[in-house]
This record gives structure tokens, C-alpha cells and sequence, in this order.
């Protein structure tokens, strides 16, 4: 079983300049030890259920330590069978156009 | 304090009539007691964080009895202060408007 | 055919006072003409794609304005098939939970 | 100005194996000519605000060819000033971590 589950987390109430509060969040999903990936608009985790939903509370947790509003989105594609999907995703839709290679 | 989350929880491997399954969710979400209410495109739900997303992982626990692949997406809005915020938020969005009534 | 689409848009660079800037979303959506319904996390609004799309269009230009930094949240479940699906989605899971009454 | 998007569309109606479909939405996005990237959960795309809502669209119009159901989740962050966000906005997480390197 296998959740990938991609976190935006965020400030209200600390105006426009995010990256110090999302680094806090990334470094709460890295002490997780869970595979993980950054991007341009969420982190994406991957894990049993239950380990995803703990890191998505820690993340929470430290941020509500010194902001008064916060904007969580979370989505989630669970599914039985083998993990590994953070990479064979993305390997899976570029294999289809013909350009896996040996990643894909 | 107060978490207000708005839950879409479907199965992927059940085509297109989705609706037994909403139902199964929001069942769920009922027996939890918390303050909710069902929309077109989610059910928003009012409480503590941990209230809630013990919901989420309820209603989770029960479509996975069934389905082999479930898609979440989970918008939260929290913030120090007050709850009733169900109510709340959209009646201060039309009292703007000048239509907030005795309710905005 | 019928898109229901729930948008969420806020302005990031205004604090947490949010209400006035959804209220200027919410003009525009009425303005459109557009059957919608406003919730606790978003506007749900109903219409063909274009039509829906160009609303969301308008509604970030109307913040724009004034806004430095705008967040948007949309999501769109279309199918083809009658509309009328604003009031129909939630009748149709009460019905499952053998509460749609007459409306469901 | 710069509005990055991530989109994560796919049909409803045509089982869990997603991915001939999300190559298909690849696919346009590559022949926008926009700078993107591909991730586990969806695919960010960066451009003028007209741009990037005009390629989702465009892979709208390519799914429904053939879904009579289609799911869509966009989220945009827009903000003035300069573009290269798909790279910046990610490095400049890292940077706060103090792992910027060359790339930060």
C-alpha cells in the first residue's frame, strides 16, 4: 500500500516572503525520513497512510508554533500495491510518449 | 481555535457513479458529532485539527474496505480565535456585499 | 454538458482579513450570471467549461487590481450530461443515506 | 508577472491505469512551448496568467475527446515581478535550509 501525498502549507499572516516557513515545513518531512520530493508548488511524500498523515500533523505543529493563520491543501492518491511511485509516476506518463529510457 | 477542512474523498476504481461512496464518507463524518456541512464538491467540516483529521482518516479507513485506489483532496483553513466559522466565513463574505441579513 | 467548478482566490500580500476580497469574487460570479453556490472554502459555480473558465479569469482580474500576490484553488468535476448538478450532487448522496426527500 | 500552476487532470471514467491520459495532457503542455515540470502529483506550468489558463484548456479539450468525465485540480500562485519560478520558487527553500549550493 502506497499514499503519495503532495503538502502545501503555509502562513497567513506573515505577508508574501513563504520560503522560510516551507523550508521549516520540508525540514519536519526530512526528519521523517520518508521519501520525499520538492516542487515548485508542494512537497510530495510517500507512505502508508498513517505515516503520511503524522508528517502532514508534525508539519502543522511547527508552524502553528508562531503563526496565527494557516492554508493547508492535501491531496492524496492511495493505493494498493507496491511503493516506489514518487518516481515511477512521473517514469509511468513519460514512458507513454515514448521517452522513458532507463528511468523510466 | 479552529481547523474548517473541506474533504473530496472518491474511489478511482469504481467508475462514474460516485455517489454511495460520498455517502459512505459523509456518514462517517456524521458520527463524528463535528459541526459539517455538504457541498457540491466536498464537505467542509469544523474542529480541532486533530478532531479533524481523525474524520479524514474514518472516512479513508472506510472506503478502503472496498476500493484499491481512493483520491483525497483536503483544503484546510485554520486559525487562532473563535469557532462557528462554518457559518461564519461565508456570512462575512455577504455581509461585505451588504446582505448579510441577521444571520452576517 | 456541465462543469461544476469550486474556486477559492485570495489575495496573499493582504493579511488575514480575507472576507472583502472574496466578497469582490463573488460580484463578479453574480455578474456572470452563472448558477453558484457560496461555501464555508469557496464560490461552486456551474456552466459549460468556457463559461466557467472565463469567470475565474475575470474574478483574478478584478483582484489583480490591487493585489501583488494572488493564490488560487480550482477544481472541476465535468461531465458530459445534463446540468443542474449545484443542487443535484449533494441531493443525490442524501439520497443514499435515505434522506433526499423530495428534492432527492 | 508570473503565474505558476500546477495541474492535475485525468478522466473518471476510464479505470486506475492514468497515465496514457496524463501523457496525452503532457503532451500539450510540451507544445505550449511554456516551461514546466512534470511531478508525481501533477505538472507546474509557468507563464502569463491567458497562457497558462489557454493550456489547460487545451488539455481539457484533448481528454474530452474521448472521457465523459473528467476530474481537474489547479492551483495558482500569481504574483508580479519576475518569472524563472519553477526553478527559484524550490531553491529558494533549499537556500533557507542552507543547501542553495550553485543552484539556490
Amino acid at each position: 500500500m502506497s499514499a503519495v501525498a503532495e503538502l502545501t502549507i503555509f502562513p497567513m499572516d506573515k505577508g508574501v516572503s513563504l520560503s522560510p516557513y516551507v523550508a521549516r515545513a520540508l525540514a519536519v518531512i526530512r526528519q521523517s525520513g520518508l521519501p520525499h520530493a520538492l516542487g515548485p508548488m508542494g512537497t510530495c511524500i510517500e507512505g502508508e497512510w498513517d505515516e503520511v498523515m503524522a508528517v502532514v500533523t508534525a508539519c502543522f505543529e511547527e508552524l502553528r508554533k508562531d503563526s496565527a493563520r494557516i492554508n493547508v491543501s492535501l491531496r492524496v492518491d492511495w493505493r494498493s500495491g507496491p511503493g516506489g511511485r514518487l518516481a515511477a509516476k512521473p517514469a509511468s506518463v513519460l514512458e507513454k510518449l515514448g521517452q522513458g529510457g532507463p528511468r523510466g
